[in-house]
């Protein structure tokens, strides 16, 4: 077998076979392939797609391509989630805790924030003590003690996926839905849980720009899922505007603890329990969403959902007293507001450049190697759909950057007002199964 | 200026500006892109193409990657003339001694055979003594003096393509116009000459199946040159079959003294006639094709364009006794005649077959390392469109392989017989200037 006849056959549009891609992929990552073959038959990919069956056998290649959890030790069903990431997505925060609290067992790794979009070990992190490394073994303990754990993922797992990112980064070749769901898909089946949702966001602040193309990632994970034989489902949620109100890393804790205590932002709080119901209904725990959604007001009313979030943020050595009181968190050193130069209803706000403007206030990276400000960022008091006066306040800004006054401006600019009453789409737009 | 930015930009279909090309080409010659990134560049130059302006801008970068050769100390018009290669194609061996005795100036740089295809300096090499690495001011003095010289090309010459091409031979993308215009072409416009005749080949024996295609690259090659200020023009011309009988490197040099002789074969003599005459318009010696065909004649029936052979044979070292007395050249131990199983017209020859074939006999090599066997080779005693008499010859082999039973079949299918008269069509398909 050559490579470069499997790369003209994928250039001429044709079906590779399931050896083919098994080849390349485990001559890649045994380094006998090079990477300017895997780059150009990506850049193929990109052109020419893969149907159910390639993108199958090449995500269980990539699965296969280092070593994979086994969670069997833990009882109960293992409930996954994944989101494709955005600005303000502090949802696994809020869901591990609540579905946890229900009795699912949420064994999960996480990722950190690169550019305008947070990571949740970022945001875990800014809690004092908290640690994301623990061993495998500690990992599984917590998971069957706790219900829950969030870590890093650990450094044999699919490192197919780690070289071939790393090339389709520096080679154009990101883009691709095929090799997308397979990089998702690939590392989420490798980390062993029963059932897998995935929250794939469209919009601004998303990786996927609008909702075709981030409807056909969904249905191909999905696919992918079903031909591996793991309950996998997708919602399709809104991120033309930042989730919720908090953007950065610290505060969005504290709304996550809001959430937890029942007042979180009304956006925020449907994604969770609408995600919360799914993975209730994926663990067996719940028959449908009414029932589903019940249980998990309950587990929020009751505080048993809060207890949950200190349990697993002391199980990982986090200080458990700024859980409890938040108004221990660091505070940034400048604290601005913007306020709106003109009334009317604000019809959108635009994501991409609220990331990023939280980003240069300190939140998060451009490059892998800077170090985040714990509590930088930005609070919303006004998202789409809402009336706003003349020099009423539509964010806050929290920052240790002094010279702030473009960012501040470019922070006005992303909203824009209008005289017309505006309506707001639902934040869960579509579900896959 | 970042290289996945370039790659992501033709990968979206848009125009590469001069500034982009010009980093790419010059980065990767000097090492500093990677291979990675420079193949899946050319994997969306195979999908999205380029534009006349882009391809000009790329050959020219890689024209000047390297050295380029003055040839401004030779007087007279400097011609040049490249064919994308076929069987049986001893053109420049007759054509070189016929334009350089009309008074034209050919400084030409050639290649070697690979797979099917046979190339000049082997040829030459055939005949004894016969060196085709000579110096750059031996390579000057003798196309002043004798007005004509083959060699081999000199190590840096557009090292970008040596480079690029190497690359392009095991990621899947050779089969792209504007890369291989702007291979064919850098090469040819860094050898110097004054002008540029192509031969442009299609059909099964050719690089280009299909006239369409062979057009397209004529076309775009013939755009290059006018866009970079050099007289470019090109022929279209058939290699659904062999060129001329003769197939095998010192049986082609026999076909070549023949033709000089003015015994050549038909479609062979039509096609050094038509090339001929279109390079001495080029070299301004002829004023038009009726012109130049009749001095090109003269120069055949006078004996000067075989005595332009010997000269230029001589310069080269090369065993002039050969030449004079073709009976010389080692005959091959092994001497079969394919005959025809039935009696009709000869309505196809598979010329990839064919080349193939040779190529088993001894005269080709599969790999670069393959040492020839220059008295190997196929002579055809029918060309399509001729009547067989069942028991009759339709090709003579030579050849020192022992084992030959399955290449001798594999020849003879690759004549179709049939019972209905064959239109045959001219050598010459199309001229592009």
């Amino acid at each position: 077998m050559r490579m470069v006849d499997i790369i003209t056959k994928k250039r001429d549009g044709k079906q590779l076979s399931e050896e083919e891609i098994r080849f390349y992929v485990n001559g890649y990552v045994k380094g006998e392939i090079p990477d300017y073959q895997i780059s150009a038959l990506n850049m193929a990919i990109v052109f020419k797609g893969m149907n159910k069956e390639e993108i199958c056998v090449l995500t269980d290649a990539m699965e296969h391509s280092g070593d994979t959890i086994d969670l069997s030790q833990i009882k109960g069903v293992k409930v996954d989630k994944h989101s494709t990431g955005g600005v303000g997505d502090k949802t696994s925060l809020v869901l591990g805790p609540l579905v946890a609290s229900c009795g699912a067992k949420l064994a999960k790794m996480s990722g950190r924030g690169l550019g305008h979009t947070g990571g949740t070990l970022d945001k875990l992190e800014s809690i004092p003590g908290m640690s994301v490394a623990i061993s495998g073994e500690r990992f599984i303990k917590q998971v069957q003690e706790v219900g829950m754990a969030i870590v890093g993922q650990t450094a044999n797992l699919v490192p197919a996926d780690k070289k071939m990112y790393a090339l389709r980064d520096v080679t154009g070749t990101v883009e691709s839905i095929p090799l997308i769901a397979s990089s998702i898909m690939s590392k989420k089946l490798a980390s062993g849980s029963d059932t897998i949702l995935l929250d794939v966001k469209f919009g601004s602040g998303a990786f996927m720009k609008n909702i075709d193309d981030a409807k056909s990632l969904a249905k191909t994970m999905v696919e992918i899922g079903d031909g591996l034989h793991r309950d996998t489902r997708a919602i399709i949620t809104d991120m033309t505007q930042p989730l919720g109100l908090a953007i950065g890393n610290n505060l969005e804790v504290k709304e996550a603890i809001n959430t937890l205590h029942g007042n979180g932002p009304k956006d925020f709080v449907e994604l969770c329990l609408r995600a919360g119901s799914i993975m209730l209904e994926q663990a067996k725990i719940c028959k449908n969403e009414g029932e589903a959604r019940k249980l998990l007001q309950q587990k929020i009313d009751s505080g048993e959902a809060f207890e949950k979030l200190c349990q697993f943020v002391e199980a990982q050595g986090g200080d458990v007293s700024y859980i409890r009181h938040p108004e221990k968190f660091e505070i940034s050193s400048i604290i601005k507001d913007v306020v709106s130069e003109k009334e009317g209803y604000v019809s959108e706000i635009n994501c991409l450049e609220i990331g990023e403007s939280a980003m240069r206030l300190g939140a998060g990276r451009a490059t892998m190697d800077d170090v985040i400000d714990m509590s930088a960022g930005i609070v919303l008091n006004k998202k789409v759909g809402d009336f706003v006066q003349k020099g009423e306040v539509l964010c806050k800004i929290y920052t240790n950057v002094k010279e702030n006054e473009s960012i501040l401006k470019d922070i006005h600019d992303s909203f824009k007002i209008t005289t017309n009453k505006i309506d707001v789409a639902p934040i869960v737009h579509d579900y896959i199964k």
